[in-house]
């Protein structure tokens, strides 16, 4: 745990903010909850506790306890002592420029203001703070308090200090901070996920299947191997011995066909030789074999769990916890 | 295994026809396979050994042997006494036709003609066969061996017997064989991968991040989580008590926004409810918080599992294999 930050705010307590409030918690942190909506304080409370057994099954900090939990109505007293605070309000432009400015205003100086935004970029949403350079993007994925991803997304106006701050908290609470070096629109993660969103939605759209057919399509293929590998790894195992260069042979022409409603960026050169060389520093040390055995590996054990906790597994029973 | 199929032809043995044929063997079938390149057999056989302790591992069928694979130069006599023909050419659309022209002429009447095209619609490729009635899509994922979907798409000349005959072969293989109903380019999985794939190319293209960056932005986060449950059950459980509905309500109006390059279909009344009525009859008789539970346990003990073959674990020694 980093010295310098001990108590955290939670503004917004909704499904991410109150993923936040049960990891933060786990890792022995006191924590200071605020959300204007009636009974949130009760909802939280219960989200904490129906989420605690698992936070406790991967382990849990020192001194860690639901009872360092403490609800604030008023946003200024809750973050009025908080070395970090995590903004989780609805994805509303104006209302999150509202709300920051206020926590900008009642926080200590050199806290970390930190927003869960799947989307807005953080030189948006820093503009009009007082002291934007202390501001952050942290988006994490749902739920939160298992899952390791952050993406860490540090604004125009954002100091390193600040960033390199924020990164170590997230690495201390045994996260993947993964720093997004360049401002995008839904930053890394959301714009695949976006892109799988919007591609079923056509899909469903179209009357071409249901919406179980697109989840089936998925999970029982590509799914199991997203576990493990992205999207590029992925492919440089699917070229054979010839690895990624391979794959962009033999399907580089497909990136003209219909195969998706999204337009596929010209397969230049450049960029063929930056996805190879890419693939290549990705994979170290380990040769395709390798990487080919250990997905294998992977692969036969996590088929062997995940057939118990399939849709089709559950869906006619009780659920077995 | 269905009677009615004892002998596998499979032409065209690259990395997809090579799973398959290890699938096949591994369920105790005897494969011919047939390839004109040069060293096919060598490499074919050479594939097979190292998948082989993988299907080992998930469990061989009684007399299942690497002994009972055969490899024969001439396609005609290949498919000559196949029940079930497996077709794993280039994805050329005239290279197709003409190899399925010619396995349709030399194999028995009431053989099953099965192509693995990841994007090509089966109306289109079976229109040159004299017997295309028993011409299907079967459709798999790399590993073929270990991943369990096949995705089953009759063309307009097929018949329902055929379809049903491939599908039950498949199942009978421990196969989850999704029947896809409406014919399209990319068939349903392959158009979220690509989906998925050209996004990717985008951000690298642009020059926003690395391979890896993207490759970690999707597996510590979305990535675990579509091994179990596909992009709709998974927004049906982010939504916190809403579900789908309050899903909609929230980030509907970011299907609007440059969130990927990709352009999302309008939302329209019947999108939304045909969406929010999929996901409810998709999850049956388990209500949100049994399914939440179920998702939890599942992905406390894959993160337990997966974090020793994540490439960080793996980048800079040899596989442990």
């Amino acid at each position: 745990m980093p010295a310098d930050i001990q108590t955290i705010a939670v503004v917004g307590t909704g499904v991410i903010g109150n993923g936040w409030i049960t990891r933060y918690l786990a890792h022995g942190y006191d924590v200071v909850a605020t959300d204007p909506a009636d009974g949130a304080e009760e909802r939280m409370r219960k989200a904490v506790e129906q989420a605690w057994p698992y936070v406790d099954e991967l382990g849990l900090a020192d001194g860690a306890s639901k009872d360092r939990l403490h609800f604030e109505q008023d946003v200024a007293k809750a973050v009025a002592d908080a070395d970090f605070i995590q903004e989780n309000v609805p994805e509303i432009e104006d209302l999150k420029e509202s709300v920051l400015a206020e926590i900008d205003r009642y926080a200590k100086k050199d806290a970390i203001i930190a927003s869960s935004t799947s989307g807005i970029k953080p030189s948006y949403l820093q503009r009009g703070l007082e002291y934007p350079e202390r501001f952050v993007v942290a988006h994490p994925f749902h739920p939160v308090y298992i899952l390791p991803l952050v993406e860490v997304v540090p604004g125009q106006a954002t100091s390193k200090a600040f960033t390199d701050r924020a990164t170590a908290f997230f690495e201390g609470m045994n996260m993947k901070a993964l720093l997004v070096r360049n401002e995008i629109e839904g930053h890394i993660a959301d714009r695949l996920i976006e892109a799988i969103w919007r591609e079923s939605l056509h899909i469903v759209n179209e009357g071409i299947a249901t919406t179980e057919e697109v989840d089936q399509a998925f999970i029982y293929g590509a799914g199991l191997r997203y576990a493990q590998y992205g999207p590029f790894l992925t492919f440089h195992l699917a070229g054979g011995e010839g690895g990624m260069r391979h794959m962009l042979k033999q399907f580089g022409p497909a990136l003209k066909k219909p195969w998706t409603k999204l337009e596929a960026p010209e397969l230049t050169d450049e960029l063929h030789d930056r996805v190879v060389a890419g693939c290549e520093e990705q994979s170290g040390e380990c040769s395709l074999s390798d990487l080919d055995q250990n997905r294998n590996e992977f692969l036969v054990k996590l088929l062997d769990l995940v057939k118990d906790y399939w849709p089709e597994a559950t869906k006619d029973q009780q659920s077995k916890v």
